[in-house]
């Protein structure tokens, strides 16, 4: 055994137990009876611990300094850099501030829901303050002299820097004000009437995601309160959720979720539990769900069949045929909530964010004055004013619990997911008429060769680089976006 | 922080570990994708290794030695009891002759399961020896100089001495015997027939589970191929079988393992994730399921009550009465599968396995011998010939992973609910006026006050002596049974 196989073992031994803590979670939000809750989070706390005791082991240090003398092929190298950043990071923060977190996180999640609740920002803004102070005490420890919201940001897409992403989503902001402000000034689109019944939608969702390319003897649907993926390799389940009145949240957030789990899916069976066995970051994550979501998903193409697909399982639902279909499939209306939003709003949202938890971070912003900031920047993104604190700054959970840098992921990913399309459509030229039979399978074998197979092999960039040819850019996006939303909006 | 409080915590954290092993078995049994056992294999290794590590911990033992001076009260000398108990017998047992047993009946599950398909004895024999002869070393290093199946024993049904059950089993089998031939030599019961249905009978089961007491806050039922009852405290999950053409099975397996899962959501919550948080033996644990299903869910009076909700859920199903009914859910009849036996045959099985395994461990019966003398000793207690492998002695699992000294405690479970259903009559004495509304509250807090409750406090002889105000004794089992089958099958 070289020090590399030792420390490989025990990689793959943690690796098995974050699936189960995985599976945990899974279990908590689909089938666990709900007086669990309380004991489930101390079995979910053991878990933790051992999983952090393995993590922070100083074994890993040892077999890792060992182990840079060895021969190794591609894979490897890649294997050790992922071991080396994450017990790096774990050996920069104090073991006394990373209590402090996990115990003040514990109950600012509480905190926030109580004042979210009561549409109560004053009650939310002293755990905010305190929140902040922890993680950028934490993000001072990771950045060892550096940015500290780069280090932050690193946590979720390595190697990420905020001066990149200022410069992309800068450059699409002026376009996405553009584009809402035409769709709000026309015509509305069609929507849809009638009552949809939640046996059919599920099992329309169980059909959508086959053809999307889930594999359903390595996964399953449930429903939940908020659609997820969970789990990696060989089990990676998804839920979904249903509405009475429209079958778009479910046709769309399965597509979304069957979208990560898929990636899970097509990783290399030989990365099964180790650190290149599972997306390489989150916004390349992101990217998988939005392309078979949005580009793949929401194309003319494919909500043609897909029309044909409702009106045998609902009958006439007040949509008069597969022109008004997609309209209706793609509205953009009013709205204050991120995760109900289009795909063109939905980037002003995170734009928003970028900018307010940066200056929450660097101090420009105390968090006290959050409120006000989030609501002058909703009405000059969006051009509507925000109603209430619920509907506004404390509409995400993320900052409750001081996750910073999570945010821009999400565009990240819809950048990524321009860049994919494009190359995707000079790949595969005849991909509409593919989409117009319901058939994904060119499209997806496409982003399983080029994107989805490589685990962790290479950094994101690299990723996004090597499959379209180019760097990423924000301009396939954008290019997208004006073409789709300028056509269905057509200006004056 | 006393050598006491530091033992607990770690005892703590391992038990909280373990429920999660065990939600993970139900996750596998119920709702796991078949493609993921392989990973989920990997996955529960990996925890279960870390289980072993905790529960050898050599800390453990310093601090036994340290809490044996301190003054505690009666919990937690019985806490110290059962960590004592368990450090011991993982320190008695060699970490190479625990792997090889770990590595062999890993595989020999499989040749059981193969040899059980073709029945073909021949095959599994040497498999069987070789099992045998591994568990002979364990139980020999266990026993540390006493008896042997006694040590294994002790495993499941911690103090008990074969020498006992053996007194106690041969005083049940004449009179097992006798029932058996009246009631094949009768006229046949009653027989229900049509189809239920599926849906039907799962809310039926549900209905019945909360009549018994289980509380569905803390626990779900579900389908499996094999009914089963998973976790202690606020999480217990029952399973349960329906078969189209009788709903029987789903009756009693549901009652059957309610019996279970309230037992252990019936323990006094102060010692949740400890060892006195779950049943205290495989004997006891198996009277609460069984005291259940028979002595009440099998009664005369509630098969009343019952045969009321069958006929408003499935209307006409062949039964004309509830007499016919009480006899149709009574039915003796042959068969040669233990888990399909009724109450009289179900005790010849075990007490048939519990001399053969007996007869294997001390040397006295070849492996090779097996199926010969299974198929005499069938013979001779039941009457009718074992007509192959697979319905005689290849049908149980147990066997094939070593599990000798299991099946005896499902007798002993027997003998216990015939001990406990004559006290609660005492105790309790409208018991069939509530039992005929289908009324089982009154039983239920009779057995939560006086067996459920103390969780592992008490030694499992001691709990039932003081519930009962007398040692256990056959007698009141073959009292229960010589009354009720004999007037079902009047001799002659």
């Amino acid at each position: 055994m070289t020090a590399y196989d030792d420390l490989m073992a025990h990689q793959r031994q943690t690796e098995a137990l974050a699936q189960i803590a995985g599976r945990l979670s899974w279990d908590r939000e689909t089938v666990m009876p709900r007086g669990a809750a309380a004991q489930r989070s101390e079995e979910a706390g053991a878990l933790s611990e051992v999983l952090h005791a393995r993590r922070t082991d100083p074994r890993i240090g040892d077999w890792l300094e060992a182990a840079s003398g060895e021969a190794l092929d591609q894979a490897g190298e890649a294997q050790l850099r992922h071991i080396r950043r994450s017990y790096e990071r774990t050996q920069r923060v104090p073991c006394d501030l990373a209590a402090r977190i996990a115990k003040f996180t514990a109950l600012s999640q509480g905190r926030w829901a109580e004042a979210r609740e009561a549409d109560d920002f004053a009650a939310f803004a002293p755990v905010l303050a305190e929140v902040v102070a922890l993680r950028r005490e934490e993000g001072a420890a990771l950045a060892d002299g550096g940015d500290i919201y780069d280090a932050m940001l690193d946590d979720y897409e390595p190697g990420a820097k905020a001066v990149d992403l200022e410069a992309m989503f800068g450059a699409l902001r002026p376009g996405l004000i553009a584009l809402r402000e035409a769709a709000l000034g026309a015509a509305a689109a069609p929507v849809v009437s009638g009552q949809f019944d939640v046996q059919t939608q599920m099992r329309l969702a169980r059909q959508l995601a086959k053809v999307c390319g889930y594999d359903m003897t390595r996964g399953r649907i449930d429903k939940a309160v908020h659609p997820f993926s969970s789990g990696s390799g060989d089990d990676v389940r998804i839920t979904t959720r249903t509405s009475d009145d429209e079958p778009f949240n479910c046709i769309y957030s399965t597509m979304h979720e069957a979208g990560h789990a898929i990636y899970e899916q097509s990783i290399d069976p030989a990365y099964a539990l180790t650190p290149l066995g599972a997306g390489v970051s989150m916004g390349v994550h992101e990217s998988q769900s939005r392309i078979v979501e949005n580009q793949l998903g929401r194309s003319r193409a494919f909500t043609g069949w897909l029309y044909g697909q409702l009106r045998d399982a609902f009958g006439d639902f007040g949509i008069d045929g597969p022109d008004a279909f997609y309209a209706a499939a793609n509205s953009l209306h009013r709205g204050y909530i991120r995760t109900e939003a289009d795909e063109v709003q939905y980037n002003l949202h995170i734009l928003m964010r970028f900018d307010l938890e940066r200056a929450l971070v660097s101090g420009d912003l105390a968090p006290g004055d959050l409120e006000e900031a989030w609501n002058a920047r909703f009405l000059r993104d969006f051009g509507y004013a925000v109603p209430r604190a619920s509907q506004g700054c404390l509409q995400d959970v993320h900052w409750s619990v001081g996750l910073f840098g999570y945010f821009p992921t999400y565009s990240l990913g819809n950048v990524y997911a321009g860049c994919l399309a494009e190359a995707l459509r000079q790949a595969v030229p005849t991909l509409d008429d593919q989409l117009a039979d319901g058939d994904m399978s060119a499209a997806m074998a496409w982003l399983r060769e080029n994107v989805q197979q490589h685990g962790g092999l290479y950094t994101p960039r690299e990723l996004i680089t090597r499959a379209c040819g180019a760097e990423p850019s924000e301009a396939p996006l954008m290019n997208y976006l004006e073409q789709k939303f300028g056509a269905l909006y057509p200006a004056g």
